[in-house]
């Protein structure tokens, strides 16, 4: 079981706890030749790193990425490519009160119950720390990817507050320009704002990611069981806090006839329509993909709540620490960085299709 | 790229075209001496089979399994289980129309652009029938799981028929009491209705199928990149005509505050609420596993539908042949049969966890 | 574990036993638009067939292959490629006396404690018979090589007869012109005196296959755990009743001094001797690839044997049976068929390498 | 293609040049719960360095590995370890003058064609170096074997010099007494005079290493493609400058008649002779597996060699820099490692056999 890899040709092997040394990743299958923007991935990374606004936990990590090999004179040698990330700002007395006690709706319970023990400080293993390695990984696929391929995602909600429009109706070259990462300015105020209302009652809140990519021919993707559609899902489902995935018209397609769903080929090979999100049969058909990934609220509250400790007694948990009121907009660069992930593989893969 | 293989351990490896001789798979990896119960096997067959009522294709398929190899005196020997599902009942005639022409929202115009022929009678690897093979290894493979664990998929809605209480308010023995295997002996009626509807206008509709998985006890799954919401999206995406996947509290958990989301343990390791559907790290937690799969519309329908052909000129096609108006009601014998091939892989995977 | 999975990207899983229905494979990765000889198929099958001379087992088999999928209009689709070998001439009665007993060095005793259950007619899946199959999925991984490839085994020992000079002083055209499949025409009527010799005392003898690779160009194999030639060992010993592989000088290069083992590069990348083997870095350098398979004698042979029951009981066990005196004159094919796979993986592979 | 992975369950990802900051790896798969004895992984790594003896190559490492990940507590937590080797002694200006020129028998020049650039320094990704990471990881994966497995490697010849006796008539807890590994303490003494003779000239010579393993229980390993054989020799071929592999009888097996080569077995399970090695179709039989590993002579040599530049053009190159004039006394430990890493990998999917 490949659990800490991700990928068939490119792929991404990583390690690390929250509270360890260091967390790190080997990245194999980088063609070689590639001039590496290593500005580029720590840039991603500092897009990820906490304490970066109000809206993030105010933990300060500077996330530097080392990369130890697989670059000589700054190109890829097609050799693996290793890094680290060191942790710098590890407060583990925060945790004390939580090594003999399951946090709700945290992997306490199930790591214990798997393992038999665990690296309690900070969530060891399954803090969403290790999807910094994740966001340094897809910063260097990202630059396998031919020119043209773009990768966009942005906040459509949190909460209850929503984008009413698809993406195609926004610039989302805008997306920065916000703390929340939504492309639309006024529904980011009240993102912020829900976010902030939320926050000062010790409280947390979901929300949902867009991911658009532009610019990806037709072809890409395999039949059966490794549709791109599944692989896209898998790698979203397997960021911390997701709950659901959708692609082209999702669960609202479920609703149409297919008259109106099917989209008509036109003269060039675009469809008039794009319910099918970009894929067909499992494969890329050249319009934009685009899906969207369900995150819930972070489990750490600052409430009191009811749990057990490990020798199954009843109890209450108060939770301290530096927590995110709202993962979504920081998750926006982990969505990008397995979505980047995904497509350098099955872009690579294709070349192996025909005679 | 392993496109044709599901799994890691139990490992079910497809073959065929909906208009060759026959289809078939290797599932490896099954554990030696189970008494193969290969009545059970047909079974699921018989109900994922075409023609078996008025609201699926009237296409006539026995679906007979024939077991080549890995069984010996009536058990399992460890040794790879190949198996056969001959084609009987083909119209290839009814394809010569599409031969040289991209039936909208099929799979026709990305195998034809990514592999440059294409076999076309019936959609050749791009047909559903290839589930077929999937619900046989899904039959073999829910025969490994311990006693205990359950596995009961239905139709949770039908374009906008749709149930209203989550599963535990339905006796979900019911299901197969009804024609669109749905437990709300009102709501099916509903459901069948409007599928009726739809099929007069030779249209199709969407819908959901709910996944409830009971049993699983604390533990499987891997965590980060093989968790276990992961690979079942993976599986369940990897359905033709899936669309979306959500577990526990899916995309109205992104409404929810986390004090009101998370669950909290008591006595006996349960948690009063489910709202993370039994999966918390990407392992499961010991509570009922439930998730969601939206399907669209069929993509067959019976009206004209602009297109372009090979040449990339635009033109009508007229579909024919003989096609489900709603897939969900079959689809759910498969939603049970990649759970199965999933939670077998996990629970064999479980053994070589502790020291 | 992909026990009965071969290859990355060329993938064969294979099915089945000795005394079933049939055998059969999935080749999965075959690139679309390949114009399939099956003709060549049948011929190599013809090769390994049972029954092919006086130093083959008498049994008689036609091997005839049933391709099932993955072809359309007599070419490649780039879907996986399901064929059936069916069994035809089993004599299970002649195994009645080893269902309670273990044959000496035969898996007989290690399948038994492994898996507590085994098929003993004709040995099941451990079975040389399962070698039809790779011969099938080789011959078709044969056609995606590049035109110049070209793949010769032969037999270079039969105990102590051996050939005295190395691959370049034979004419390898003439592999097929005895029934031994030595390219040394005196050697070869030895060698297949001796098999008679052993045959005529119901006893077996061992050999040394030598299998010479022309045409690859620099840049086939992997650096590290995938090197060519750890490929190559591990597809030659997988091989029933391997037990030693030599690259290049092998074992006798141990005996020299790198002054004389180093290949001395020459203008157009040539080297002036071959040490190597082809193989430098686990990477093709462009010269001819050769290696050595040694292969024990047949441990079916026909005098009275020691061993023990399936209780643990001393006794003395006579076999039966149709059996090959000496393996290697069929083995060559098998060798041959190994490589076609490892090498078509390792060619696609390398479409990947480079940005 | 898992270039720089090796395992199934039990998988070592390694990165590392031979010149750059760190060599490293992750290993994955390790059960929890085993106390690591971090001194046992430093002490391989001790084994291996170079710099131990008037046999191996003067350069200075202390090899210094340091975990990062995935024990708590000293006990491993089922999380992956990640681990980094420091390089400390670099003297990339012994490399200058290889640059622009291929060393005979080296992988510059397959490297080159292959990726178009090659980090030259030490040669990079190809420096035997990176069997450190191997070291280190064998040395983890040797603990999660069951107790009584006991992995013993040692040099059975050098050039000519070579044992006369099977590894039976050897105290195999002698041979860390000499700088060779040799069990036999004169023959001992005649490889070090020859491997000095040899230096002296700036030469270098070949030599065979033996492995034997006492312990392990009847049943590990697969049928079919992943042969513990098959394994084994795949392990041992992907060390670099190894050319064969024997197991049992090996080559010398392929003289002897069945009647004399068949292992009887007798109570108890044990066989009288032992020429499968303690391999039986392909898994263990519960007697010791003993196999053989050639390595060719070192291919940098201190005298003046013909060769060509990256332009294609003849010239002379000159080795400087400090080497190995044999490889097989530090090449035993890395033989141990495979092996350690081999049979981790078998012993936990056997724990997935039987129902």
């Amino acid at each position: 079981m490949a659990a800490n890899t991700f990928g068939e040709h490119i792929r991404l092997t990583t390690f690390g706890e929250s509270h360890g040394e260091s967390l790190g990743g080997i990245l194999e299958g980088v063609p070689s030749g590639i001039k590496l923007d290593i500005y580029a991935v720590q840039k991603a990374l500092d897009r990820r790193r906490p304490g970066q606004s109000s809206v993030s936990t105010p933990r300060k990590e500077s996330d530097t990425v080392h990369i130890l090999s697989g670059v000589f004179e700054g190109k890829t040698t097609g050799t693996p490519i290793g890094f680290v990330i060191p942790n710098e700002n590890q407060h583990s007395a925060d945790y004390g009160n939580i090594a003999q006690a399951f946090r709700p709706s945290h992997a306490d319970f199930t790591y214990f119950t798997k393992y038999g023990i665990r690296d309690y400080r900070g969530g060891g293993r399954s803090s969403a720390r290790e999807t910094a390695v994740r966001v340094a990984g897809g910063a260097i696929a990202e630059q396998i990817l031919p020119s043209g391929v773009e990768i966009k995602a942005y906040v459509s909600s949190v909460g209850g507050v929503s984008l009413d429009q698809d993406y195609t109706h926004y610039d989302l070259s805008t997306i920065e320009d916000n703390i929340v990462r939504c492309p639309d300015a006024k529904k980011a105020i009240a993102m912020e704002a829900l976010i902030h209302e939320v926050q000062s009652h010790g409280d947390s809140i979901g929300g949902v990611v867009t991911c658009v990519v532009k610019g990806v021919k037709a072809g890409w993707g395999e039949p059966i069981f490794d549709r791109l559609e599944a692989r896209l899902a898998a790698a979203c489902l397997s960021i911390p806090a997701a709950k659901g995935f959708e692609v082209g018209s999702g669960f609202s397609g479920t609703l149409m006839r297919g008259s109106e769903h099917n989209d008509a080929f036109v003269s060039g090979g675009k469809t008039l329509t794009n319910y099918s999100g970009g894929i067909q049969g499992g494969i890329s058909n050249g319009m934009d993909i685009y899906f969207r990934v369900a995150f819930k609220p972070v489990a750490t509250i600052m409430s009191a709540q009811k749990t057990i400790n490990t020798a199954g007694d009843e109890m209450e948990i108060q939770c301290h620490g530096r927590h995110d009121p709202c993962v979504v907009p920081r998750a926006v660069v982990v969505v990008e960085a397995m979505t980047a992930l995904t497509l350098a593989d099955f872009y690579l893969l294709d070349k192996m299709t025909r005679f």
